[in-house]
């Protein structure tokens, strides 16, 4: 008999959004999509670098580009945003072509002219699907979430993203495996959320063991929407503070998240169970750290470049953000234990 | 090793909601619904029968309410409806608290008055997180998709449902086991209503054996949510026929939901993989069965008054509408094969 956990009382407010996935729907169906939000002045956005690729997939519908923007940077400075702003003057919908800082420009352009956006991603950052906008200045990052910047229609092309670097591709994975595991403790968690984060980890899994570029982008873009409606965690608000000190960001993700489970667990029977279930293993701890091993990922954070004289703070900064209700209580020296034992890379 | 499904091509429109989940929710939690809509001059529609009830769940906004309806019908009549309407002239919003005749006369008024809807269900129909409205004249039901008509905000407290009489509860968690068995075929499939369909059959399977509401009603959510998304395939096609006939809806989906399974079992190997872990056993049909069987419901439709001389016409009628895709072929016959075995009872 399958044991279902007591239903917990939970709201949840589901984000609407149209989605098209497959294999080559980029090169087919891009055009319609456009159509369908009725657009006809669309501000492109991709980077440099894309510039070959994204115009053969805007080829069939060059005469709706009213406006390209190219100039992306990482983490969207205020400068970046407000030039795509300029750029999107007299256009009518944003189609971003990219990774996250993509999306990301196309957030901002949004969050001021409430343009739909139709994006196009090309790794697995998963912030297509999620309402959250982020904006740097002087090396201060602004966050907050409003359902504008949410993109209308998001076009998932297998064949995009099949071209990304092996370590980066498998990096940009374990970063969104680590949103599907948070999920499950997050602070809007519900039953809905649980099931896509479960079914996420099932599909990031398959794809790393099998170089599935398909099942890795379903992954994703379930981790995205399981990330978007939980929120953040313990796992991210600590990856955070790694993050301002300059470590790797999905690299970090990757290392961190066996040592997070394995300090949640005992507080997250369900959370174990779900993720257990999906690796198909009994221990859901052993089960992620063979995942995070396999992906070529380092077990511990000292071989990421984080100093052991940088412990403490990270310790404490982490312990001051994480959500109350974290399954197993950050007090009384538990955290600087976590983060004592993600950095040697202790088992 | 958990084998993954090869990821096929899907679109999928989710569709935006609020959910307010928990024991005592509506007596705790309904005034800050209708003020976070903004409400302030509400249309109450709930049958006569309810009144008692209804009338304790709204004293604490009871100067929001400024016009109630109660002459509820069954398939909402065309005059049903129209009075409905006339009720609504003045008011900003619809509050419907009853099942699903309730949410339809709702759905009537939103169709073209485009209030917003805020619905406290009662029993396990699913239709209040759906877009789907029906009317009914001279005998002959028209149904249609509008997002109009699905309601903005969904109070789902499990201490209304469990005043149900038994019997009623568990052939409505039958009727909604159906619309999740159904969605891993139906025609608008993906795999986010597939794993929200396998944890209704989990959340249904559980609440009806430990005559659990909380469960019951969870699963009567995620039923109505994976429907809303994948749409009605062979099972609704065949109890639509049925219910035509006058054969008894919620009883008949019951009675139907295993035979069906059984046909499509050799065609869907996902669902019936699917639906086994959900049920916690090996073979999806003998699970499916005994869970109907333990429920008290028939094993055959002759039990429910369809006559051995009507099976042709059932079968023709069914096999017109069944999806294209639908995973076993219905033509050569194979429908009518169907339609005797369910009527049989016969394993």
């Amino acid at each position: 008999m399958v044991q279902c956990e007591p239903v917990h009382s939970f709201t949840y407010d589901a984000l609407p959004g149209r989605v098209v996935f497959g294999s080559g729907v980029a090169r087919t169906g891009l055009a319609a999509e456009v159509e369908r939000l009725g657009a006809s002045k669309v501000l492109l956005i991709a980077s440099e670098r894309d510039t070959e690729r994204v115009r053969a997939l805007t080829a069939p519908f060059a005469d709706r580009i009213a406006a390209v923007f190219t100039a992306v940077r990482e983490h969207v400075p205020v400068a970046t945003a407000e030039a795509a702003r300029e750029a999107a003057v007299g256009t009518d919908a944003v189609l971003c072509v990219g990774g996250g800082s993509t999306v990301g420009a196309a957030k901002a352009v949004a969050l001021t002219t409430r343009l739909p956006i139709l994006a196009v991603p090309t790794t697995y950052a998963g912030s297509e699907v999620t309402p959250v906008w982020g904006l740097s200045e002087d090396g201060v990052k602004t966050t907050g979430t409003d359902p504008v910047v949410l993109p209308r229609t998001v076009v998932y092309d297998p064949e995009l993203t099949a071209s990304l670097p092996p370590g980066l591709a498998r990096a940009s994975a374990l970063n969104a495996m680590a949103h599907c595991v948070e999920a499950f403790w997050a602070p809007r968690r519900n039953p809905v959320s649980s099931v896509v984060a479960e079914e996420g980890v099932r599909a990031l899994a398959a794809g790393l063991r099998e170089d599935d570029p398909e099942q890795l982008l379903l992954g994703a873009y379930l981790a995205g929407s399981a990330f978007a409606v939980a929120g953040s965690g313990l796992h991210h608000k600590l990856a955070h503070v790694l993050g301002g000190l300059g470590l790797p960001h999905a690299r970090s993700h990757a290392t961190l998240l066996p040592h997070v489970l394995a300090f949640n667990a005992p507080g997250s029977p369900d959370a174990t169970a779900r993720i257990a279930r999906a690796l198909g293993c009994d221990d859901a701890v052993a089960g992620l750290r063979a995942v995070v091993a396999a992906a070529g990922m380092p077990t511990g954070l000292a071989e990421l470049g984080l100093r052991a004289d940088q412990l403490d703070e990270v310790a404490e900064r982490t312990e001051r953000v994480v959500p109350a209700d974290n399954p197993v209580p950050v007090g009384g020296g538990a955290m600087r234990q976590l983060v004592q034992r993600a950095w040697e890379g202790e088992r």
